[in-house]
């Protein structure tokens, strides 16, 4: 993601792993476009694209309250997002903060990393949903960085990775993102998680957050509640990677936390073809929410969170310079 | 799935919900090359074409020992297959005998939904994985068999349709035939089905069979193991529906059934499409098994089997003639 000449350049995150692709936007209506299309998606980079539209509203002259609004509103779900948006929105100058939020995000993830990877065990098979790797923050990536910090370490992770319909973030881009950097992977579709666990071949889940409510509760791609489920089942550990500005201490509980529903087409249709007859409903939400009760540690960039999450956020999030 | 002048004559299962095409097969390689590839699919229906396939040897002259053993050869789980060829080898006119086999399939599966639809609550949201209705059977059905026996009572079940991947049957197959029978049917990727559950939503999972063991374990599609640990989560009941013909008593438990793998391109690749990237590695078990202990009822033609499931499938189907 980058600012060239007035407009904002993004990997088109839905060409992969067929091409390596940009969309450059111009305007705000262009980009919250983009990101309703999800040719930009994961929560922290969402936190720069909203950042980058505050820029771009300040650049086209367009009011960026208004700009604001309707950015924020293009995905309710990943809290990111807003963020983002509310700290271009409160800066002098948009765009420098924008570029300062990025690079403050690669940093942290680095951190969250490193905190991560000392949770696994030495050549941990971690089995991952979605994608919470470079593409979906500004670099690094979350439940990737912790992959990545671990194997930089030399602790020869693996990873299971689960497809993730129906956008198959898992297959197109954590698997893409993982052989480039030389990370060995499997891909597996979502059904198999299970039969994988109970042959004891998983040894921790690993998933990023698109909102974390003040409880523990977190939200992200649907799918991962049953996974978290899964792992208690097989008591395989399941480690939620998310930066602290993924913590919404403002909502109280997961209930509380909006949960976007996709278009249908997303699940009928793939590449022009019919998966599903015509006339039959879809029902596509884009994310579930995990109970904290499921979650055995949340990795942030200051600390790692362990239950009761609730007061372990308090801290970790209330008051960032009270910890590491 | 009919027999015309020397010919089987099979649905295309693969080109659905797109169109309803039929494929001719003429030889015993040619039935087995259409096994593999998943034209013909369904365990009931397998056993109904295998026993065809005994009688495509006889009406060309080849060596029907030699054929039976090519034909069991290409799914190795689904034990209706070998059942099938069994019967029709023993047979002294094999094409008799796969037609008797498929007629006894339809009346097997009216009684079997019978039973089973007396186990579901009024206005029913089931939900199931995969496909057990009329075409993986000879008609009918037995896990949607069950669901249209309520239908057909009037008590009116709706069913949320899993799409089951890799190869969709839930959403090419399922949906088309729900749809045909009018019953109400919502498809939803295989990662919603926590969400649902946790939201109340689901009020029984009925789900078939490739081969139960002996002792109740239950052999099915990839993605039956993880559903039947959700349902076990949220106390929602975890029905089997499976004719007695899928019970082999010669398989003491679950780790004695053979798991077929099945190519990586199923995954990888969808219509044309490249969905993982080249090169990176893809496992692709075909079928998963659930263990008889979160089986709640495993439904046969012949009655209901409760846990325990050992003693109670050995009545049913050692002695079929003491119960009902």
């Amino acid at each position: 993601m980058a600012w060239a000449d007035g407009a904002v350049r993004l990997v088109d995150q839905r060409r992969l792993p067929a091409e390596l692709a940009f969309v450059e936007v111009g305007t705000v209506d262009e980009l919250c476009a983009a990101i309703r299309a999800m040719v930009v998606r994961g929560a922290p980079a969402l936190g720069v694209a909203g950042a980058l539209g505050v820029a771009l509203a300040a650049a086209t002259g367009e009011d960026r309250s208004e700009a604001a609004r309707r950015l924020v509103a293009t995905r309710p779900t990943a809290v990111n997002l807003a963020w983002g948006v509310k700290r271009a929105l409160a800066a002098p100058d948009p765009l420098a903060e924008a570029e300062r939020l990025a690079e403050e995000d690669v940093e942290r993830n680095r951190r969250l990393g490193a905190a991560g990877a000392s949770l696994l065990p030495e050549g941990a098979r971690v089995m991952t949903h979605c994608h919470a790797g470079s593409l979906a923050c500004a670099g690094y990536g979350t439940a990737l960085g912790i992959v990545r910090a671990a194997h930089e370490a030399g602790r020869r992770p693996s990873v299971w990775v689960k497809e993730t319909r129906p956008v198959l973030q898992g297959s197109r881009i954590t698997a893409w993102e993982l052989q480039r950097l030389g990370i060995p992977a499997t891909v597996v579709v979502d059904g198999a998680a299970g039969s994988l666990m109970a042959a004891g071949q998983v040894d921790a889940v690993v998933v990023g957050a698109d909102r974390v409510a003040a409880n523990g509760d977190v939200a992200n791609k649907i799918g991962t509640y049953p996974l978290a489920v899964l792992a208690r089942h097989h008591g395989v550990p399941f480690l939620v990677a998310a930066p602290t500005s993924t913590v919404d201490l403002g909502c109280p509980e997961g209930s509380s936390i909006p949960v976007e529903q996709r278009p249908p087409e997303e699940v009928a249709m793939l590449g022009g073809h019919r998966l599903a007859p015509e006339g039959v409903p879809v029902h596509n939400p884009a994310f579930d929410v995990t109970p904290a009760s499921l979650v055995t540690a949340l990795v942030t960039e200051d600390g790692v969170a362990e239950p009761p999450l609730g007061p372990a956020l308090a801290r970790l999030v209330g008051r960032p310079e009270a910890v590491g």
